[in-house]
């Protein structure tokens, strides 16, 4: 029987100009994939650039983070498209980070929504299947990372697209396996030990335990850690460190 | 002996949001060149798709017209870029349309700097040879465009990438051969069939007359019109009817 | 007995850099209450100045129309603001026309949300109180314009702002007296003779027909002309020379 | 006798939607003048309107600090403004700051230009100029911040508008009183202890040593110190500590 396998992705590439956002560096020596900022809702071209070199000395896979054209915002607050409008700001993203990813000797290999767009690809059908009709006009090879059951991942499986299930290491879950909303103080975890087992787990047998104490099934491919702060960075080194001391090999999907 | 040939390229793609800029339809049915503009200076995502898609129709080659990082000022204000980053913002625009030329069924076939940056790297030379960085190892296939003499050219060549020297059609010139400065009254030229008859000189003879009465002596590959008022088009117009009765080919240089 | 009186109001100061649009100069000739855009939808600051000079020299009341943060979307994308912010966002730009038009010898005399925040701020209470705590906070005596029965209107009386109802020449209405959705294809009416009757019928009988033939009362103090197309202006000019001539006078309600 | 006085200013307000830069909560307890941004180099309106109540909080006096629209190069690029367009966007940041700061409950009490508008002002006439021109049709009581022997500071004295002489903390000083430009390794101070050495020296004496040990004569009304790093905040607090323990009055000049 083979090891257990999975991916680690975390969101880089986030400072602009002259604000630093995240430790790419440290981060990008963890994960085996790194969701890179595009320029709409963070990242400078030479951030995205430097980005770039940087995963491909450690030998990390490059995606696509695309999100809406609001860097004020971050690109998290939800921004009601035309969805023509948005497929075509999505390919905007994916071809520019192309360019710079191609410079540093890398390639852009999988399409992750940011933020709001994430969010609002879960529900909303007409942005899910822009971000999915964006990915396929420009290179229908290319993956798309999300949340199982969200309409994106079934838009893209619709459209012929690779799917990649993602799973998040430092939330809470409700017992249909969805996530704990922000809103609720409970929905964030921050005990590296806790965060480390749980993706064990989860890696391992496919299984978390919910808010409520119940036992959900949870399928992912790649598990989402995040780097934006210095105890993120510990926690994502934790949960690297449980899953090589568990014998599960860590690899990027793409 | 072969019959003479020249590109007629045109500035477009340079509507933005609500705001409409040019009749880009018309032109490219005028042009056998578009130097698309890549969002930073001007053109926002969905209008340099469809630009494209026009230019495809019409049979036109699409160039990146890159610019400096400047909406308000329609990239026409010297910004005094760091070097490295101008250079990655290049990139950042090309690959962002070479995605959505991609998308429209063609490809960027050269680049040609914006405005400001056109004027600056007629004698920057740090922004000049960044502009050529970007190219280079971005696509060094790529071939550039722009004035004869410049650094920009010279960099070009120095760097082993295909130049391409640019004429003004409705432009007075030096005895020189270089332009009169826009500051000057007598600078500018707008009478259509005094720019056509210039332009068949210039590309049957290689010369024009300079705004002192000299014969001056200009080699170019392409001849610059515009497309941003009803009379701009119209004057492209005559300049491509009078190359064409005098036997003149017309054809894209890349 | 007095003569009826009304107040027209058009969005002007909308171009941006390179971009123009609307005429200005002629619309500032026919309305009495000028919403001068602020720079975050539409509207660069010296189009903003020069717009208030214009409106001075008129004799134009100024109010500032502020709308959400995006250039690229016209400020027509609804955006999902933490209310916090919609307010800061608000006074900013109150505060930056307001300088400009204190330099071109006027003041801001009124406030009115902008396209897609103006539509949201019908219903959605946290927007509406969000306009409204910031135009208390900066300057309590600023009346607010809006659609009757908006939550803009009663969240600024309940605020103790003055409230200004506002009626649209050129839009057809339901039998409840609210807006025909611009989705539907009889929404906006384009006979200039058809709408200047209606707005006379509305300002001397303060009815309308509706798109359904009923006669709804709808009580308006300012009527919303536009000014963005040629064949707008001349509406516009038509309503106030049809006002004129049914004795109806003309003026600002600021 | 009087005791000698001086104003210490620094800039703040410079975080911006998602990215945080410096600690204006413990800058803000240091200085007696607060030199905020106004959104087109760094600062959106919340952290503005935040930054102007900290600032009435500790009895701060409010600066417009004005920059070129260019958020990715933070302000720190030379850009070629047409002066026209340049008084206006100055005009629009000051009363974008003003309206924040008079729902914080202060004013803007002085104008400062930031980074490259800063050091373009001190020798390029027309962009001086403009600044003046806009401070003064705006609100000719407002004192200009600069650096003396700069254009920006006899332009504003020409056009009668009140002058403030700035020195800086922890810059090298050339026999002539002028900065060592920064690109010389020895332009920038470090050591808290020496640096505020200088500055009592500054200000009790009206003199301090020059990069080539000479003693040059640089008189000053505020004092510049710096507040985007942790060992900057120390720095600026140190300063204050030795101004205080030599009996100099801190105290806004505005």
């Amino acid at each position: 029987m083979s090891a257990p396998r999975i991916d680690l992705n975390s969101d880089v590439g986030e400072s602009f100009g002259r604000w630093e956002l995240g430790d790419d560096e440290r981060v990008l020596q963890v994960v085996t994939s790194a969701n890179v900022a595009c320029g709409f809702h963070a990242g400078d071209a030479s951030t995205l650039r430097q980005c770039c070199e940087t995963a491909t000395r450690h030998g990390v896979v490059v995606g696509a983070q695309v999100g809406y054209r609001d860097l004020a915002g971050f690109g998290r607050r939800f921004v009601d498209y035309d969805p023509v409008e948005l497929a075509d700001d999505v390919t905007y993203q994916i071809g520019a980070l192309e360019a710079l990813a191609r410079v540093a000797g890398t390639r852009v290999a999988y399409v992750k929504p940011h933020g709001a767009l994430y969010n609002a690809t879960v529900h909303h059908d007409a942005q899910a299947r822009a971000v999915v009709a964006a990915v396929r006009a420009y290179d229908p090879s290319l993956p798309v990372l999300g949340l199982p059951g969200s309409r994106l991942l079934a838009a893209a499986e619709e459209a012929g697209l690779r799917t990649v299930r993602e799973a998040f290491a430092d939330r809470a879950y409700t017992s249909e396996g969805t996530l704990v909303p922000r809103t609720e103080p409970w929905s964030v975890l921050s005990d590296p030990d806790e965060v480390a087992a749980r993706v064990v787990r989860l890696v391992t047998e496919g299984t978390l335990v919910a808010a409520d104490g119940s036992v959900v099934r949870v399928e992912a491919d790649s598990v989402c850690v995040h780097g934006d702060s210095p105890g993120a960075v510990a926690m994502a080194a934790a949960v690297r460190d449980a899953l090589a001391a568990q014998g599960v090999e860590l690899g990027a999907f793409a």
